[in-house]
């Protein structure tokens, strides 16, 4: 059997919780497994090193950020190795160009190509457990790129899928994947599984356990993922296709408080505006959320949409630049609105969702700013002071601790 | 014109000296020189680093240590190309494998075996400064090997070596090579060039401005050396072949207090005892240094060598375990040795040098333990509390400050 095992920054931030993780990757090569580990870097390595280069330049090159920070992943590796052969394993670190792990797109954001798994495959004919870095590649120039924050939950599936793993497992600092934050919503309940397309919409919805791109991937490939903590044995969190009819209504409720919103407001009301506003959001790279746009009076109309909180100043540049061929009467930006969002495949087939979860939020008197909905996902927009008590007024509607 | 230029640790250790580094590259550049940069790590990242891996292993794998270590010139690179790029400059960073730095030899002590310098031509075709990571190659497995401590300037000639450069810099700490350490003898003047020969005694002697193997590489492949510091404009020193008439009689005096002296005592007395003594220090990876065998009596004698203060506990450790081989008496241990040397191509034409060095130290009471020399060099060895007093009584014998 060959287990892929990925571990955090959080499961690696002291040399006890090292050998810990060696320990544990030890009892399944030990019992016959072949094992290979992805690591993040260790604890705070990667923002130290961004706060380095930040220190020498205001706008540092991606190229050469990514050069930096692939750096972080490399130490957790080795130090892995030195671990786990401290404690008598045979092991072997592998950076992204031994990993023979491709990418194509751009720096900072890079997306898995294909992988070169020869040499992963001789070190564990050999009986190695093989480390490999996450959160890198190489791409057609031989330089290195990263694939942006939580990119090695993405490593580990992509080898998982490549190698025809036997099971893929991502361990985290939390117990699974959880109905709502029990660090919000004490009476959370942790879920046995729960599928692919629920866990995007939580991944994207700000419950930060798995990378939206790893679980995009694992659908893909049909890798199935569980997700538990590095610090205990629970039992965790099966992601995979949900196929029973007991699908439940709502998996859970998920709150994301690092958005903003911005409202251009007095636009002309006519056809193209929206696609010349957005993009200008599109060519300077400023990934933009939630969209929503009035129906229009007067001639004008305004278009409000969220972002992340780290965007908002770059989005707010661009708007004034294109001022000019986009003659809007004003900018509007709130830094204190938070998303909401009940998750479930079960809604589909199941009306009324969206009244309850309203109807829970109007008797707790959490004004709603915004409203969006998918399939499987109705999300507000809510005071960021309110949020956390919306989270636990929601999860209370739908009865999740049950 | 195409200039190779090296920078150490200290010379990066902050922000502003790396800053200042980025700035006095970009003036050879655009002055339209193809600029090449060779760079350490950070201040005492690689201290840290093997730190990290102590705090897990107790004996970590060389190749996991050299995977782990080398990550630090990374960093120094790809930060000193943010630092170019914020003033402007088109830079890049390359780390072993774009660089095509490629070793043989053992972990932790590799050498180039050859550069594949089209990526670097390239990037210089391109008009861009090059940063390439000292210390560490690619082996034939495509691992990261280092090149042992003081490697990058190893590195910078190699560099110049294989790309014809017109200048190889290596930036210091220190204005240049001294006829001996300035802090320890004030009246220590700055030597304007030096014959490879004799900075290769003064390198391995304890005057540690520059690597031996570095200087070997550059005597075999013809590279001229300047050493001068990073923090002010001064001249440096040359290292070239020195032919002129008017060599000095001696370039310096040179201190090392980092080693100790064992002694065997009570060994028989027949051939094969100094075969089998050193062989096991060969076996077991021991440097050793200077050798002294005394006449034997009573069909007994004793041998005397120094080694590297940190390689004296292993050196022990070896010597009792073939102590039923061997059978020796006793061994005796002194920590509180220092080795001084005179250095220069001139003496080998001039008999007397010996003679002035040791009526030097006669007249300062300082009593000499061993004696060694070669063509171009005199050692001998002192009390290490007397050794600095002694470096200053020969610089005054020779009037080397004149």
């Amino acid at each position: 059997m060959l287990v892929i095992k990925k571990f955090g920054g959080s499961s690696l931030a002291t040399p006890a919780r090292i050998i810990a993780v060696a320990r544990r990757c030890a009892e399944d090569y030990q019992k016959g497994d072949d094992v290979v580990v992805v690591l993040s870097a260790i604890g705070q390595a990667t923002d130290d090193l961004l706060s380095l280069a930040r220190q020498v330049s205001d706008r540092p090159p991606k190229r050469e950020v990514d050069m930096l920070i692939s750096t972080g992943e490399q130490v957790a590796a080795a130090v892995m190795a030195i671990a786990m052969s401290a404690q008598g394993i045979r092991a072997v670190s592998l950076n992204a160009f031994q990993a023979g792990l491709r990418t194509s797109g751009s720096y900072g954001n890079a997306r898995f190509r294909k992988i070169d798994t020869e040499r992963i495959r001789h070190e564990l004919d050999d009986r190695k457990i093989v480390i490999v870095t996450g959160f890198q590649g190489i791409n057609k120039y031989n330089d290195l790129t990263t694939l942006g924050r939580g990119g090695s939950d993405t490593t580990a599936v992509a080898l998982a899928a490549a190698l025809h793993a036997d099971a893929c497992e991502i361990y985290t600092d939390v117990d699974g994947v959880y109905t709502a934050d029990p660090r919000i919503c004490p009476t959370a309940r942790k879920l046995p599984e729960i599928s692919y397309d629920e866990m995007l919409d939580l991944a994207s919805l700000g419950a930060s356990v798995l990378h939206n791109r790893a679980v995009e991937m694992a659908k893909k490939y049909d890798v199935s993922l569980v997700v538990r903590s590095s610090m205990n044995r629970n039992e965790g969190t099966v992601v995979r296709e949900v196929t029973g009819v007991e699908r439940m209504l709502i998996s859970g409720v998920a709150l994301d408080k690092n958005i903003d919103r911005i409202t251009v407001i007095g636009l002309k009301d006519e056809p193209g505006v929206a696609f010349r506003l957005f993009s200008i959001f599109a060519k300077g790279g400023v990934n933009i959320d939630l969209i929503l746009q009035s129906s229009g009076h007067d001639g004008l109309k305004d278009i409000s949409f969220t972002l992340a909180d780290e965007d908002a100043d770059e989005a707010l540049a661009l708007l004034e630049k294109s001022r000019p061929r986009l003659r809007y009467r004003e900018l509007d930006l709130d830094r204190g609105v938070a998303k909401l969002s009940v998750v479930g495949v079960g809604m589909m087939s199941n009306p009324g969702v969206a009244a309850r979860m309203f109807e829970a939020l109007y008797n707790e008197g959490v004004n709603i700013q915004m409203i969006s909905t998918s399939e499987i996902r109705i999300t507000v927009l809510v005071d960021e002071r309110e949020g956390e008590h919306a989270v636990r007024a929601v999860h209370d509607a739908f009865e999740l601790s049950e």
